[in-house]
């Protein structure tokens, strides 16, 4: 595993620029642009990694940039626009760029959330992988929350929403490429459970690697019942708590959540406790497993779960 | 050559998110964000494309910040931060990854504009190519004013900042790896010509390619003085007019520029004329050349110019 490349929060008020009001290391950045807090964030689809072959470009293109409106979600944010990059092969076919910017078009219209800036770039190499780098900027929605990672107490209880597990389905044929990020549900959760909504991510590497993130950013442990996981269709526990690609939303509330958001149902799966290791316990039929390392970070999710 | 990946203006306005003021096609996407006008955009640099094998990392990240920041220069903006995303081969190293968040960070301090997010992902094969993408939001300057590439005049000159030419050097070591954004030159000739500052551009594929942008948005042809070119050492004028990665600006002016612009020399080199076939036209000895095809768009200039 390759460490980040973005500067450590420390260093960043010494570099001048923008004020960072919420630095790296949670779902986006939350900045202060010409005087109004501006979320941005930047994620990448690669070939080989994020989509199988035969997989239509125009699909690629809408889940490249809807982990991206995943992540405004996760932070209660109203997607602005976004800027995105293709590096394609030298030998690809100007029906691939096509299929691209269609399905850019598509989604953002669906998501409201326009590509208005990129670049299109050529690899020196015929068959080289086609990457794809989404950036988007978002605003506080009309509460001016912004929910980050950290602030999750012990007693809180997480909560997710959705089904999870199977996202990538088979030959990489499943949710994963059809989705539709919560951000209309992260609104409604701002709007019922307000200061009793304590901290929030949405579920890309899997719920025990983002219930992880959620727990160390808040400095607590938490404990998941995996008999309360929301199983999708044909996913056992296991790829419900560790197969990522869900992009539905994990977070942690004081008191019950709603039974649902927007339609979506809410389930209550596990409880944050004080921090002692393991910072992810699995309770599984009465025994309880250390599911920290469960999931995947930054890669490709098994392609059976 | 790939054709863009971008929403078509017409589109865009139908696709809800963010108010768009200058649309896809410009230097930078100028919109309207929590109710502030905000520049974005985004490229990307792609091994064995953008840099020869054997240049530290570290210069290859800076050369992806600056070639950004040189766009926020061509808008005459003042930069607020950046986004990156790497996606590295399966068998890079640790060492690899640090030498460009090293990079980012000596870049990001010396433009402020900090990265403030982004993502690293890895190749499915090891030797894939490595591909760093970078989007940057910038505020306009003091004056409010943000310059676009139309709006240039018959009559007005075109006048270019520092030299051109040569800027790959020798096995790829030459200025594309250290050149200063002209963000303050920017600044100042706002500040200096104000309203006789018509359009602007950096110049990425080489003065032809883009005058000719300045050309076509303004609805003007240019005619350039080969003789005018300030050659940078050891370029002739084909390398000056044609061999891009000076990231110097292009601007038309009405009635004559500064001689200089925070210490960098402006120079006149041609003037545009009202359109007529060809775009651009080279001035040679007397002679008259279509030049508007000469250089290179979004790819690699030759390796000996």
């Amino acid at each position: 595993m390759i460490a980040g490349i973005v500067a450590r929060n420390a260093e960043l008020a010494a570099m001048g620029g923008v004020r960072v009001l919420v630095p790296p290391g949670d779902d986006m950045a939350l900045v202060e642009l010409a005087g109004r807090r501006v979320l941005c964030a930047a994620d990448q689809v690669i070939e080989h990694r994020h989509w199988d072959a035969g997989t239509p470009l125009e699909l690629v293109a809408r889940k490249a940039l809807a982990r991206n409106v995943s992540d405004i979600a996760a932070m209660a944010g109203v997607p602005s626009c976004a800027l995105a990059t293709a590096a394609f092969a030298a030998d690809a076919r100007e029906a691939d760029a096509e299929a691209i910017a269609e399905g850019f078009r598509r989604a953002g219209r669906e998501f409201r959330c326009p590509v208005v800036g990129g670049d299109v770039g050529m690899h020196a190499a015929a068959g080289a992988p086609l990457v794809i780098s989404v950036s988007v900027l978002a605003e506080p929605g009309p509460s001016g929350r912004v929910v980050t990672r950290a602030g999750a107490h012990p007693g809180d209880l997480l909560c997710v929403t959705g089904r999870l597990g199977n996202a990538w389905g088979a030959a990489g044929t499943g949710r994963h490429l059809s989705f539709v990020p919560r951000t209309a549900e992260a609104l409604e959760l701002v709007r019922i459970l307000g200061d009793r909504l304590h901290a929030m991510i949405d579920i890309s590497d899997g719920l025990a690697v983002d219930a992880r993130h959620l727990a160390q950013s808040s400095g607590c442990s938490v404990e998941v019942d995996a008999a309360a996981l929301p199983c999708a269709q044909g996913a056992a526990w296991q790829s419900a708590l560790g197969a990522g690609e869900d992009y539905e939303l994990a977070f942690a509330c004081e008191g019950m959540p709603p039974a649902e958001a927007c339609g979506t149902p809410v389930t209550v799966v596990g409880r944050f406790i004080d921090r002692q290791p393991p910072w992810v316990t699995a309770i599984v039929d009465g025994t309880r497993l250390d599911a920290g390392n469960l999931g995947w970070e930054h890669g490709l999710p098994e392609r059976a779960p």
